[in-house]
């Protein structure tokens, strides 16, 4: 099971990259989300419409502590990764964090621009996708796709009104419920 | 040669996330991002910031008609990519693609919310990331990925200030003018 813990979401300012971040996360294979920061249910509601439109199982809740989340998932045996650019390479480390995570819960943490320095001491990896300032979006991507693989984006998301099948020109929509 | 083309921006609106489109074009291994929909110098000026201090060879530019960046770029013979939930699936096109682009440059379309149909016609692709809503930030990331490998991302940037080195637990910036 992965989880991705958001950690210091801003109302307004932080809407859009959150809500880019958690529909990567669902889109890439990720089970759940967890935002915390300051509370925002217009951005729960909007990731929850998605669920509905295009399937479900994909959880989304709020945390008000992020230490509270990130002990308790290591007090279960979960193993936590912190996205950052100052940590070592996926590339790297992916074999290890595969071979760990077999039979562990994943929590993949994403920060905003100022990530206490306890988040570092407190994971059992610090990850980065190359070592430029880029996008939390384009690292959780990433990751998700070498631990989870391209087979993550290609699960069928379970009660979906809507699927969308690939097509080289225009826009391929099947409606109705779907298994 | 890469060049990014990012749709419809809008100040303010937009601002976050066609940042984080244009660091992750630079950090995955583009030469360069176009800016179409309503100029925004702030957003230029942040991503030339990161250039001077992360190292340069980036380029940065707005253009008010997309529609002529894209019939300008089949003129010289460059293949167009537009990124969307609707197309076909970059693992199933990639190899296609990289034959395609071999001697010809690329140009990747990133939209908004409301890409104009013409953009889908005048294309010589239409890629997806999966068919599930997700982020364009994401999707130019796995794409870059896929086609310019991980060593677009290992790339040294020329005259940067600073370097950031893997470091497992902390922060280790280099400073000083490095080649």
């Amino acid at each position: 099971m992965i989880t991705v813990l958001r950690l210091g979401h801003r109302v307004i300012r932080d809407q859009r990259v959150t809500t880019h971040v958690a529909l990567t996360a669902r889109a890439f294979g990720a089970d759940s989300i967890i935002i915390s920061g300051e509370r925002d249910d217009g951005v729960i509601e909007s990731i929850e419409k998605v669920c509905t439109e295009f399937g479900g199982g994909f959880g989304i809740e709020y945390a008000k502590n992020w230490k509270r989340v990130i002990e308790g998932w290591k007090k279960k045996n979960g193993v936590a990764i912190h996205l950052t650019m100052y940590g070592e390479d996926i590339d790297d480390k992916k074999e290890e964090i595969m071979e760990k995570c077999k039979e562990r819960d994943m929590l993949i943490i994403v920060g905003g621009p100022k990530v206490p320095f306890d988040v570092y001491k407190m994971v059992d990896y610090n990850i980065a996708v190359g070592n430029q300032p880029h996008s939390e979006v384009a690292a959780l991507a990433i990751v998700l796709d070498r631990l989870v693989g391209s087979e993550g984006r290609k699960k069928r998301f379970m009660s979906a009104k809507k699927r969308i099948l690939p097509n080289p020109v225009g826009k391929t929509v099947v409606e109705g419920l779907l298994g």
